[in-house]
């Protein structure tokens, strides 16, 4: 295949971090991205060169390219952390293939794309591009977090940013694992749709003293893991109403609260405890057999319908600019950008 | 031997828990604490009765009268965690015999108190009773939280209230280790004193931006552990100054404040955690070798003055009530209470 020597992404324009903490609400996308045209990556020892056929946009992008991440932003890289295309580059067997991938040195909110060789998951011949492009941040996310759930000992889980994309995943591995979720959201309009799902329980944060409806829900389900995308100080409250041995396990800031310990003696007394969740740490400390068996559970799940992919919308590349806030603006829903768009 | 009927104690008079968050420090005994003539318990199966010679006064004694420790006040019981005695009583052949002990049944600021037989510790003739009387709450305490400084790997560990006396047991442990501490105080006073004990550096919060003091210090030593007893918001600053991988681990309340957590997505990208450490729970869930051991290194350490007690006062029981307040408000220094006297 002769590829082109330029390509069309969508750049950041910014480098380092920001030192705030705004959330993954993006108003405009001007202050961090532009849509240029760069030349296309050179895939060096160990690398594939991917062209891009449906990118991913999931709140970890944003709160990336705002300057909020893990990782320091390098200006005129290409965004986009995951996606699905076919291998038009570097030594490996998997050329001409269709994968899912991880961006490494160019992202995937572009034409091509670029990652480590050990990074490339190939994808069955009946998963859909939708499911494709984004079964890796949030499903292995939730396979990941579910097993903290299970080791918990616990019949149930709670679970705030319920409606999100990853929080209708995790309900969905609880109702299949018959370990329940009491699912947290904030308009009541979501409660029917989880419980749908399998949620075993919703408190709506809206409604009139939520946290009296959760400390009779934890009396009754004992719930010893609360996965929490918010911490705000409502997901802190709920912490301290959850019974002994309780973890909180904070791997999302969808609020800008600095949430206040007010029981800090129930660390010491009761067991409890406060951290974190990051998929890039999991997946260098996990037993490395475990990820392609994570990825055929993923995509079994997704093929037989277990899990689905509730789409928002699919931005073309040449209209992301302007197109991505009102998309990623809906209430429920994933977006994808189209590189060929 | 013959016992008496009744004996002299200093008795709870309230029970359960206060609901209050007040801080180790008793501007007055009589809410919590009546003198009274009651009768002397008597050691049921597998108890042992132990005629108190000296019992030691620790915050968790004063945050447990006060209602603010976890577990719950029973009115009319002795107060008193730990001291030392004479076992007179009890199927175990300790009878006779000086032990060290934890009190279960019956406290310690009483002529006699009771506690399980498997929890009594014999004495080595050459350790004095000032140290005998204290060589379970707080050298345990050192000892197992001073495990997780190990563990962590790092060169050295954070620590606040370091002119506590458990603060004091710690810094002589790291200085032995080789991994000294970084002791935080609220007095420029008491930075010398523990310079000279083996602190690697002294952080006083009353000085000029102690924060500022406290990132320079971390960048060179790159402590992991913070053991913190004090709970305020300048501990949760210096959490998040520490390096990736830090854990604030936390014993004690001193101060009334509700932390706030600013920047909870350190938990999330640096991996840290926030946990706490209870030694009633560690007692359960360690080794049961580990317990015999830890006595043997804690009493040759006070016999080879590795470790000495710091003597506030000791209290004759008679004058506790109204003694008692003014000793334990001096700043340096351990109280005990002489049952006899």
């Amino acid at each position: 295949m002769t590829l082109p020597q330029m390509m069309r992404a969508l750049v950041q324009v910014q480098d380092g971090y920001a030192g705030t903490q705004t959330g993954p609400a993006l108003a405009d996308a001007a202050p961090f991205l532009a849509l240029r045209d760069i030349p296309v990556p050179s895939p060096g020892q160990g690398q594939a060169l991917i062209k891009v056929k449906l990118a991913a946009v999931n709140p970890s992008d944003i709160h990336f390219i705002k300057g909020e991440y893990g990782q320091p932003r390098v200006s005129g890289q290409p965004a986009g952390f995951e996606g699905v295309g076919e291998v038009v580059g570097g030594d490996t067997p998997l050329l001409g293939q269709r994968v899912s991938f991880f961006a490494g040195a160019s992202g995937t909110w572009a034409e091509y794309a670029m990652t480590d060789i050990s990074g490339l998951i190939p994808c069955r011949p009946d998963l859909a591009d939708v499911d494709a492009a984004g079964q890796l941040v949030n499903p292995l996310t939730a396979l990941a977090m579910f097993d903290l759930v299970r080791d918990s000992g616990a019949d149930s889980f709670v679970l705030n940013a319920a409606g999100s994309q990853l929080g209708k995943l995790l309900i969905a591995l609880g109702r299949d694992a018959g370990i329940p979720a009491i699912a947290v959201v904030r308009r009541a309009a979501q409660a029917e749709a989880l419980l749908a799902l399998g949620a075993a329980e919703v408190i709506v944060t809206g409604a009139a003293d939520p946290l009296a409806q959760a400390r009779a829900l934890f009396k009754t389900y004992q719930p010893r893991i609360l996965l929490d995308a918010v911490g705000d100080q409502f997901t802190a409250d709920l912490f301290f109403a959850m019974p002994n041995g309780a973890r909180w396990v904070n791997y999302g800031k969808l609020s800008t609260d600095a949430p206040k310990l007010a029981a800090l003696g129930q660390l010491i007394f009761q067991g409890k405890r406060i951290e974190g969740f990051w998929l890039t740490r999991w997946m260098k400390e996990v037993d490395p057999a475990r990820i392609p068996q994570a990825f055929a559970t993923i995509q079994e799940r997704f093929v037989t319908r277990a899990w689905t992919t509730d789409l928002a919308g699919i931005v073309p590349l040449s209209q992301a600019m302007a197109q991505l806030p009102a998309v990623l603006a809906m209430p429920d829903g994933k977006a994808f950008i189209d590189p060929a768009a």
